[in-house]
């Protein structure tokens, strides 16, 4: 057994657990995302240890952080600024200014805020111009196109649903923009865990959508701000 | 092997076929339908025969009927109408007087015409008051808006789409009446046969929304005829 | 960052948390419904209380509700009545005076009876004439045949099973009224938590049957009122 | 590349095609079945060669065969009787003597009858006393109520069902005897090719009822044919 | 709102809770059983009280039945036996006579006796001679071969097994008499909770094989009993 | 029956087929494009002969054009391009001239082909820069590898991919572009139609990838292009 | 549209088709595979054509080749050979000189000999000692123990098997060598095309089992191969 | 109820639990292996407590222990060794000298550890050479690449992965050896409990991967011993 068998034993605080990729967000133009659930406590901690050290100064999300994992690591990267309700954590906690086309991410109902929330800051610490539009669901259209103005002035837009997934279709029918749909767990018997939402929203019967992972509002949020940096949007033109 | 053993082979034209159940339109109300797929050319024949010599002079409906079929029970049962699209044939062809509600069918796309004048035949067939709206799907809400008077003038409204089945929601936002969403198998890839459209349509974030079989246009016409068949409706008060 | 992103955060009790809907109580006919399980406890009181205020005096009923959402919600909705069995809350908790035709729920088993009991008070609530029956599954068909006189007296049958979904192929063979089939996740092993009865519904061989999602109790309710109100009934005849 | 490697190219008529188990019949008294569709003509008709010299004199059954396939094995097997329906080919074509307890094969429509004839000539090739009963699907329960004396002098009752598969549970609840369920995939939409109906009859709720493949009628027949066999039955007694 | 609404509420012990069926046991000649996990402790109190009552004396099992429940009815029905593996509990405690046909039940795994054990005390206390085998998985072809005599002595097998569910086909190979599969949700990943298992049973390669739910040894010893108590097994022969 | 109801049977070209949205294309800034297979050749020449006496002169587009649909399209709007591999048909056949950001298509295998050009030519003819790479597999890392400066002046790439839908998650880590993956039905057994590689694609373990259903790939062309409008890209800066 | 986007329409005769890959089969030890059924005749002669060229002299072969396709091949590679039933196609015909240990291939039925066929042949293509062993299936063990000898002879042991998928379990506890587990698509109605070997595979009870996919004969010799080439086997020994 | 039914109740240490199959490591020459999830503490003492006195001294696994049933054992078995991240308890401890070709084990994130690392000190404990390597994801292609000459070494690689499953593919195209491929429940969402990455695997675009049940380290680990022992390997050479 050599030393690449002592994963997890090292001294070094990252020796077999992660490979930090600096590089990579200087490849990308993306900044670090670190998704906890599959880590404990300490391993989280040797990342943002870690990270505090690089000399970079790169804005850091982790995702998915509970309250007990989100405070050990806030003391690890102090300023970091936590979201109970988006679970995600960002070091330095100071949103960056602004820039390129609008972000406007959209979500059907109440029980749908958390993860458009993770998609929303996401794509505010990343740099984008953002809107969050809640309780927009088909059942009551009125509610959408009194959104209407707002939605159109978007470089993309990410709409957030779970039980039957209509809204993405709603949306794409009224705007030029590109829709990234997310697909939430929200509902119940045969919602199978979002599967409903998932197969209606890559069925999506206007074009111009695309589709992430269940409850991936980290996905969604990363996603539009490609779309958006490379966008000056409606709004500046 | 005594008499019960004798299935398809006895000289009396139903004999081991089927027990063709007249004591259930009295019972029920509804006519007899025959479902066309799963029974030889000969076997319809037979059936058709023996509904001709009865007595109660009731409507019979034959449904996903090809052309062959068709052909040959129109033989046996003059003045039969056979609709192509839906592959419904009626007997007699002459449509009964209609009463009660009104019953709209809409569709959201060309595709799912089939479905939509099956679920529409079988309910004026049944006897009721029918409008029949073709290619109102939602990425297009402009459409569905402009038929929303008669939408509301209806006792029912069936609804049927494919892909997203993100329609019945819309609808049911709408109107007051119940609404019988009908998925259909219009789609492909992850539509899956129309699985994409029925679990969309059994978690419609709307309340008021039932669900019939895939393709299932006989069903949503019969279940609307009952629903109708004791509501004057909107448009009689 | 617009005020649109404030969404939880504002001052008003619901500023970025619902849209509470009263024009759709008066576009539909139906009171509101609020859905538990995906609220704080916080926005349930924030919703109650919204509620409170409104000058329609329209019924609420709060969905899925445990005993300590329900405590919360009934100081702040005093005269609130909640049945601990269907975990549903009603606002006022006066029933209305019933009007139209009459409304069965039957269910199978005992342990359907959560779900039958939802189905039952929202019809109750919804100002529908109602009826309950337990315990009619088909491996003793006396039982439901024993019920036939009051299920033919419908205008409308909610039927709730589990494990094989049966029911509703039966009642649907015995009375003329539709019936609306509401699968439960009542049993085990491939049950697949109410999909092998969601699919036998799905697929019941009388015509006359649509189904809602698995544990719908509250959306049957609601649709049989729908289907009920605008039919005074055969006991009214 | 020793002799082992010789699969389908040796010189005798079965070499590297099947192991004919002639020791099986004698080890579980059960005759020699051979199952059609994976196999082409030559094959089968080499089998049937090697039956036809075979000393035993036993029953031998090809299962799922099409007409050409069935006349060339007759060709071979002079005197073998085949049906049509049941694709079902007996050598000798006699029906043996029957003995034991009465097997009965109850099917709910027309179009399962296929299966079901498949059932009931399998017991009735290996000697069981056999009724074969049709279209008593549980949409009309005065059907099935009006054979409970039949079914009532069963030593097992064979249920065929496709779409809903309720029959399995109100027969079980009829009949003292064990029940085999054998789901047909008859149906349409989400009946999915018969896993409806499989999944109902798994969770049958009355006991007493093992389910066998989807459309195995043969599977059905052979195993009420050994649980008969050992059974004088109601009739006898 | 009539006396039928009053479901759970009434003053008699099973008012509104299940129907105890008495007629049942008599018709179809098996005692009563109860489901334990979808009722309160209270509920299945007052079904023991109940049961106590009856003057016919038979025996009354009550499944899957945890250390409070069972210590509950216990209570309630003195001289009642629990066995806390099978989770089973059994009123009057003492086992009857056996007469009929041998029943062996046999499991493939350590983790697969709850179920087995299920099977085997139900079948014991329908009043069966029985015989529990454990630990002959195929993996170890020697440990089954070993108990090949016994096997074929059975009136009937229960097989048990859960992973790949292969010894059912293993055993039906063996033996002459029908074989009672029942799938266990042994195992992880790709085992789905008893799906795999469930799966390979249907499609068991040697006939003679049926299929119970997943993990419902009750139902394989219900219906081993059936067939065993017609049967005198080679035993007595 | 009213006016409505005359689905399919009217005197002018589209009533009740289809409601062709010239409002749409300027709204959304997006071509017309009509999907072949669900309707019969009458109705695309119809939709055909609409498209020509539009006066907006904008593109249109059919997709999944067999050969005889795209020739009785072509007759009736002459100078339109099929591309065979594609099915695709374009009207007007020329290609508008390119701005914008570069479209990169990448696909896994030479089996996927036809998908890539159908997305290719798609952003083709909704007026992009665009390239094709084909057969850069992940089992032969070098092959994309050496596409790695083309991948990065892309805007954004579009990934097709069967079988195990790796190759998205390699791009994306190379790239600082969006990526839309187009799942394909490429593979057999275990791919089941482009199920692996869809789910494999919607859990891209790199961050920035979206994904449109199976073998769509007008979707992914149409929103690669709507992407790519918006920004100059790499090689135009 | 640079030159990268003449996909399939240039001179040589693969540009934009295949990216044939010599290096890799220097880099692998392994020759060169071409999968049939995603390729028109004319790629596949292509392809052909181009190996032929090649001056490294190393096998290649085609798998899943249809009698038309394996004729034009054969015309472009004189002296190919093509087995009709493993429908593989083999280039130069003559099998290499065999080397390292033994690799047993055993199929379970008659049925799964085409897919048997193909793993033995590219074993025996890719320079293997081979064995191939048909018709084991577990319903009769003494055929799978009649050739246990054989079996510890091996090396490897690829073992095929639709239906339960029981027999690699088996086999895996008789050997000390590697199983390779293929499923087929052999079987009907609840084999679900394969998935329920697949399933029962993955989860063998014995340990030292691996699986590939459905019907993959080519990949489990190939990796069969690639494990005996190391071993010289027991019988070198 | 002979002794056969004393299961779980005799006084001998493993009377009616496990048969612990001593002739079956002779006979494969692999030690035993206990999987500890479905069974009691007693039951895994009593087994470990047999262990201790067979008089072989082979090596012995117990896998999937958490803390308190690896105390236990450890009590029983002085001298153990628990992996807590592995959760494998090895006995004796202490490793064996290793022999053969190398065992290289991957895996692509840092959640896939804990079952990379049973793998690892599976075939370490079987007695391989072995090397583990972790966080070498296809999102960043360079950290594999990095790996490529160890890699080259390995006699077999095992490669562990969750979410996209796609490491194996890349991996199989790199060196000549056979991979086996072990998903992972890592992944939220449409990963849906691994069978995202199992799907992937078992579709792996390159050849020579096969595939082993989701989280089955200790699967990999034994297999990949098997091959690696009967292989000396490249480093050897």
């Amino acid at each position: 057994m050599t030393e690449h068998a002592t994963a997890g034993q090292g001294p070094g605080p990252l020796d077999g657990v992660a490979d930090l990729d600096a590089a990579r967000a200087r490849r990308r133009g993306i900044p670090e995302a670190v998704y906890g659930p599959g880590k404990s406590v300490e391993q989280l901690v040797a990342i943002a240890s870690a990270l505090r050290e690089r000399p970079d100064g790169q804005v850091a999300l982790f995702t998915r952080m509970d309250v007990s994992r989100a405070t050990a690591v806030t003391e690890a990267l102090p300023g970091a600024h936590w979201d109970e309700q988006a679970r995600l954590l960002a070091w330095p906690g100071a949103e960056p200014e602004p820039h390129g086309g609008l972000v406007v991410v959209a979500c059907a109902g109440t029980s749908d805020i958390p993860v458009a929330r993770e998609a929303w800051l996401t794509a505010r610490y990343l740099g984008c111009r953002t809107e969050l539009v809640v309780d927009v669901g088909v059942a009551g259209l009125h509610r959408v196109l009194a959104r209407r103005t707002l939605l159109e002035q978007a470089s993309v837009v990410v709409v957030v649903a779970g039980m039957d997934g209509a809204l993405p279709s709603v949306v794409a029918g009224l705007v030029a923009a590109p829709v990234i749909a997310v697909p939430t767990s929200v509902g119940y018997g045969a919602a199978f865990e979002g599967m409903a939402a998932l197969l209606a929203m890559l069925n999506a019967c206007a074009p111009g959508v695309a589709v992430v992972n269940i409850d991936n509002g980290y996905g969604a949020g990363h996603l539009a701000a490609q779309i958006a940096h490379a966008n000056p949007g409606p709004t500046d033109q």
